[in-house]
């Protein structure tokens, strides 16, 4: 079974908000920084892909935040990817903080081409 | 039945990414624009409920991206609220642009006081 | 005498950090927004000039922070803009609240083209 | 003579615009995290400096734009660290790719407390 993609990032104060925490909106950058390494993981960096055709859109997701990050922490983003159909991937993600999590998401992709039609997904 | 609050907001250079449209983070802050200034419709500023001990916090969304934003972009943010229980509600939110559906989002959300303790929501 | 342009934005949870009040990188942002509503005041949007090949590019600039802005705030970007030359011209600007100074800002630009060179400024 | 402290970061897409480069403002982001890691490898984190009562504020800042990242660059911040008075210290600061200066700031600030009263610096 394949292993789940790990990544850690610093919070900065730019992730956060006047309530003292990581504003809502930022895990979704954490989220994706996540995938983006994900794919460079598999070989292939995002710009090269981007630079062949190979756009990868996310067209739904689902979130739980479950706790909040603060400035300092380190968070780690943790990733699976799965096929669900030759157009259709899901990336599992969690980011989670020593060891609790904080946010759950699902988020679908498609991948496109540079005019925005949809296209098989390369192997990932 | 409760009408529909509305707010558009013109897209800048900091909403979007190098693909060339809204990056899909920034929707979310589009979404949470929506209901800061549907709570001030209701007759009450954000800073003013959180003065007085109400913070509202999403614990769970769902988002479905059908189109994307471009820079200088008018989007329209659409929001409605419902409470499901004492502790519980959701505001159902699209974004529109020149009457196209974007995003469509559903946002749960519950209130806590100053110290994250989960509180009844006053009357909205 | 030319007149200075004026708009106006309200200050949402994304504007601020945990230090609760605007995150500093995000006075720019501000500032970014009231120099794409001068152009737009001037008879053309800023897509419209970068469809037609110019590009307005930030290579300098200055700022002195003396007040910070508060969620829920209103601030307001205040901006003139001279032509040193055909090839630079400068943006002064303010940001104000409540008739305040928050930040004073010298942005200093160039014009450049689609391949990134510089090319004379148009009649703005 | 005191080393200059380093610390690389990789460019990812919520950096970007539609300009497909780095949205200027988010360059001080990257400052900002350089500042901090500046702090942290004195021996202090940031969130314990500010957990007894020192905020470092900037005040003032100057920045050049010599070249523009890109996504999937990794960018270094270079920081140096000068106490101008008891009250005032300057942050020498750049941005690198590949050795080459894509930005150039000073960064002045000042250390106040939580009531935004102005201190002291601590020894950094």
């Amino acid at each position: 079974m394949e292993q789940a993609h790990r990544v850690a990032y610093k919070v900065y104060y730019e992730d956060t908000d006047a309530i003292g925490v990581v504003y809502y909106a930022n895990y979704l950058k954490f989220l994706e920084r996540g995938r983006t390494e994900y794919l460079g993981a598999r070989g292939r960096s995002i710009q090269d892909w981007n630079r062949d055709g190979y756009l990868f859109v996310v067209y739904e997701l689902q979130m739980k935040f479950r706790r909040s990050a603060r400035l300092g922490d380190l968070v780690e983003v943790v990733s699976t990817f799965k096929l669900d159909s030759s157009y259709r991937g899901r990336f599992s993600q969690r980011i989670e903080c020593a060891g609790e999590l904080l946010v759950q998401a699902e988020v679908d992709v498609v991948c496109v081409d540079a005019r925005q039609n949809l296209r098989e997904f390369p192997p990932l």
